[in-house]
């Protein structure tokens, strides 16, 4: 079994933290941390093992915390001892490091997925990386040639899959990005992603952009111009989608809990904060990040760097440990 | 005490049902219910006692559901005979009728706040009763001359409650309507009716309109330029508001539920569905609606007419009681 790689994520937040807790509560004999040695001596409180390639996991002696550090990371310096909490070149630079080259060993055969502990945006940009978070860079690392690959975003939990058509921009400039192509194109991945889960039918659910899904075109007209004809033409294409759906019920109706079976394996969400506020709303402590349409599996905790508590100890690797296993069932199917 | 007024809704909806198996549950003494003797007679299954006025409320015998039915309704004609789950222009007619009646009665001071049962939007139009739903209507009855009373929409159950800022209308046209003075508005009427509530010094938490809440001009400039001056005069004329924060994660440090004391006694949210996914999100059966802003109380369920079960005997009454019980509980304060 190929090894799932672990990112370090911004060294001075708390992924070094809540990879070595996450690794204690478990230690789990597939996982190699890609990271800073001297970070993870640093922040781990546990034995290192470290590896010169992941292909070496499975000689790490029981109990030692594998890591293997990249080429480039040593020229930074000592990354160890960079203050916690602050917004450093430096940690922005190891994070892109860790990405590529957890990107490459992917790519190359040597691992089955990554798990993407958190960065500082702006650290990275300190660091010169020209890519706003981990969606856009590994969308970068994985194109071909200069074509990009579409991606998007899906937020999980025990309860509730949701994934985005938008994310990161104003609400205006989100509602000009629904058109047809952008929402068929999230459905298709949205199938394509549930039948990796192991979902052999996957019934998906598209909420509206406007309160009560437009009402028949009195509160606006992007379900009928755009939403429709795209769910139209999945379902030609043979997908269970329907909608779209109220906006306000659609999560709820979704909601798989004791008692209460869901009645889509998926939301389709137009808007980032359709989507998110009701996977976030029980707590983030279990939300994981999938993205969809990489050749790889990629997820990551559903919460930042938490700069305000780095190093204090009281970092939660809840959300990181659903990732794991997240990454593990996908990387399995 | 005067009573509490709980108007009939649709007849060919669920409302009669509701009413009088939410009567059946608890019998209480304080409800007076605003309706066709012929529907309620129809629909209740309940011994009935038809009352002249509300002020003859104490005088109906133990057992029986007592009933005012308005002027005018008489003349719609045997409005019990009309079949279920369909649209009627009568049945229109006669939900509008109880609602001014209602209204009437509490401004005369007959009656200490009114709960209302489901109006159908069409079934009003049917009727050229010239206003969509309950809210429009309710402003307009409670009106000075011309002068409409700015209302606002506040959804509650027991773990959160959230007022709007926009409610039926494009997210176009909600971007369109945030301003300082409309956000500042719902800050006022919030403040004002969590103190009616009993809160003493009530918390409000504002939500963003962008991800992130525009991630400091990134995403947009719209908290810049109208949410942020808007609590900021909020506060200095002594308001508890605070924010803007980050839609998808203000309305989980909101709620309030065992063992998760929540940060704010309500969120202001800029559009209908930043607002309700959350409050909808565990089930829409304890949720309620008040109209904040009128010279009287009111309360209603979280839930329209279902044309679908209409007659079926298979309606929920718990939304109905939870808006009895904060109707009752606002009308005491």
């Amino acid at each position: 079994m190929k090894p799932l790689l672990i990112t370090m994520g911004d060294a001075c937040g708390i992924g070094p933290e809540i990879i070595a807790k996450a690794w204690r509560a478990e230690r789990p004999r597939d996982l190699c941390v890609v990271a800073d040695v001297g970070v993870m001596r640093a922040q781990a409180g546990l034995p290192l093992a470290q590896l010169q390639s992941p292909d070496e996991l499975a000689q790490v002696p029981p109990g030692c915390l594998p890591v293997w550090q990249p080429a480039g990371l040593a020229e930074l310096g000592e990354l160890g001892s960079l203050p916690l909490g602050r917004i450093d070149a430096r940690a922005g630079r190891a994070a892109a490091l860790c990405i590529q080259a957890a990107v490459h060993a992917v790519q190359s055969g040597q691992a089955r997925g990554i798990v993407t502990a958190p960065i500082h945006k702006e650290a990275l940009h300190a660091a010169g990386v020209p890519h706003p978070g981990h969606t856009e860079m590994l969308q970068a690392l994985a194109a071909v040639g200069s074509v990009l690959r579409p991606v998007r975003m899906m937020l999980a939990n025990d309860e509730l899959r949701v994934v985005l058509v938008t994310i990161h921009c104003s609400l205006r400039q989100a509602i000009e990005q629904i058109n047809v192509e952008s929402v068929l194109q999230t459905l298709r991945i949205t199938d394509a992603a549930l039948r990796r889960f192991g979902i052999k039918a996957p019934r998906i659910g598209v909420a509206g952009l406007n309160p009560h899904a437009g009402e028949g075109g009195l509160f606006g007209s992007e379900e009928i111009d755009h939403i429709e004809p795209a769910i139209a033409a999945a379902r030609a294409s043979g997908l269970d989608a329907r909608g779209p759906f109220a906006p306000d019920t659609v999560f709820m109706r979704a909601r798989q809990a004791p008692g209460h079976p869901g009645e889509f394996d998926a939301v389709v969400a137009m808007t980032h904060d359709h989507g998110l506020i009701p996977v976030k709303y029980l707590g983030v402590e279990q939300g994981v990040n999938v993205t969809l349409g990489l050749p790889f599996v990629r997820t990551s905790p559903d919460h930042g760097t938490a700069f305000d508590i780095a190093g204090r100890g009281l970092a939660d690797p809840a959300s990181l440990l659903a990732a794991i296993r997240m990454a593990r069932q996908l990387s399995l199917s």
